[in-house]
């Protein structure tokens, strides 16, 4: 089967990989409809992480084409969306609502899914069935759950979200953008974005942010402080991974609010003295997307979402080094890739 | 009126104060009628914080004598417990339950509570009066409330204690120890206390620790890991403030647990990207004391609980300086001031 496999930083080649098979009795093997390119797959791309003919991807939605022998829920057939984190979604762990700290985990990037077939580990705890085949048009929006939405969602949850609540979301790339979608559904009414591109504002802006700031650091801290009646907001999504994009957010919740933090953090230290003093809740981390893809599925199915939106470019599999190039040079929010 | 003042690190003397008067018509005087020597004046005692005839003292509980014309609730001979902030209790930061962060707020740091006096500013909001004169043996148990006692109750709420949930403690000060008592009122079964010294692991177990473990950092971990079944615990208490105490706290919490910290932060950096990885809930700061004051208060008034024994050494306010002395060397635990 054909498959991506980055060389090197800057170096992405789509080539002939071995066929998946099933290893354990738990295993699917999938035959992917999409797959998409994640802005963590950036940090090694840029050389900001290690990497050498590294398979890649771990977003994926497709057809069922054969179970293990010990799986009972997914069928031969089913369109399933899965999480970037395989989790048997049994344990005490995954019970809570931490699929991405389950136990028995397997990371899918390790198994890479910008490709043409996928294994899937843990197939019953990991992948959701949709009611029927999708229409073509829902593609992205599904493809979308399995990571970015998902990611988003979580984000909004830990920041608490909701009704009476005044949210900022750090970050304008596909994670914050639908941490805003996130947030509005989740029932805050106030949601502002902080993003400086036109195009991205208007994405955010059609996601449901009420208003926009384009000023960053304590420039932008200091316009929520203004937007909030100088109390920071009650949520905050950051959705970067920098020091600043964590300062930033910290800095723009009001003391007794809450930081969801979802950017991979990348030589981040939050000093104690100033997390002290300002009293929010902090939480984040790889998001459980299994937690809320039944949910998130039932909102694309019905039509009421459309994060399908942020794939800004599509690309068929073979062209996936265009996709790495377009969102490094940030010409491209988030690139579909098709098979 | 007498009163300390810390003329430089190790130099704690009682000296003749100018007695304190009503600035603000919402202020409230009192006559101490107990106060007491808190672990984070050992800070500047030890030359960790800058000090240079500094007034000292932020806990206290008394006899209201005189109050200001606006003041509503507060009544002269009142007996009264206050919160270490003075806060107005009304604004919306107060009414979310963040009273340490009011905007209005005043630290009573600064107004020197060790001594036979204090204004209060903010009285309506910030004291609150018993039902009667106390019986002189829950003098002790009503001064802890003031700070300490407090503290380790936000220490257990940030946490999340509570029914079903395994609770470790980090800190085996007043704090931590009132945090292991907190966290039994709130309903958790099992409740590990970090202690190596045996006076203390009694007085924890007397709280309602169930289990105390000796070591400390990595080994502490992997006790608590041991302890709950390779998960770690659901909710884990910080009462120290060290980058030790911060990050064993943060590693013996399980992926969806819950870090209540409240020691005040010195030369701590959290890495962004151990927490990304934990999935913890980090929270805490300064506590709002006084949204618990009335319930501690009932729950000391029944006789519910009996954190006055805390207090392990009690001396009269004249001899503050031995009071500093003994708890610098540890021979006390938490030293109790009479007036």
């Amino acid at each position: 089967m054909r498959g991506v496999v980055m060389y090197g930083p800057g170096d992405v080649r789509v080539e002939e990989r071995e066929d998946p098979r099933i290893v354990e009795p738990t295993d699917a093997i999938i035959r992917l409809t999409a797959t998409c390119i994640c802005g963590s797959d950036l940090w090694p791309y840029r050389g900001a992480e290690p990497v050498d003919h590294q398979v890649m991807g771990h977003e994926y939605v497709g057809v069922v084409e054969e179970v293990g022998a010990d799986v009972r829920t997914i069928r031969v057939g089913d369109f399933v969306v899965g999480s970037f984190w395989a989790s048997d979604n049994t344990c005490e762990i995954c019970r809570a609502g931490y699929q991405a700290y389950c136990p028995h985990r397997v990371l899918m990037g390790t198994l890479g899914t910008q490709s043409e077939r996928a294994r899937v580990p843990l197939a019953d705890g990991t992948l959701v069935a949709t009611p029927g085949m999708p229409e073509p048009d829902l593609i992205p929006s599904l493809m979308a759950a399995s990571d970015v939405l998902g990611t988003g969602w979580f984000a909004a949850v830990a920041a608490q979200a909701g009704p009476g609540r005044t949210v900022a979301v750090v970050g304008d790339g596909a994670v914050g953008l639908l941490g805003v979608l996130a947030a509005r559904q989740l029932g805050a009414e106030r949601v502002i974005a902080f993003s400086r591109h036109p195009d991205r504002q208007a994405l955010a802006r059609d996601f449901g942010a009420t208003d926009i700031v384009e000023e960053r650091g304590d420039a932008g801290v200091a316009r929520i402080q203004e937007l909030t009646g100088g109390l920071g907001a009650h949520s905050v999504i950051e959705a970067v991974g920098t020091q600043e994009a964590m300062m930033q957010a910290i800095r723009s919740a009001r003391p007794g609010g809450h930081v969801g933090f979802v950017g991979v953090s990348h030589d981040v230290a939050v000093p104690g003295d100033e997390l002290f003093m300002a009293g929010v809740h902090l939480h984040g981390g790889p998001a459980p997307v299994r937690q809320y893809l039944p949910e998130l599925i039932r909102l694309i199915w019905d039509r009421t979402i459309d994060p399908g939106k942020v794939f800004d470019l599509t690309l068929p599999l073979d062209r996936a080094a265009d996709g790495y190039r377009a969102m490094d040079r940030r010409t491209a929010t988030k690139v579909l890739l098709t098979l």
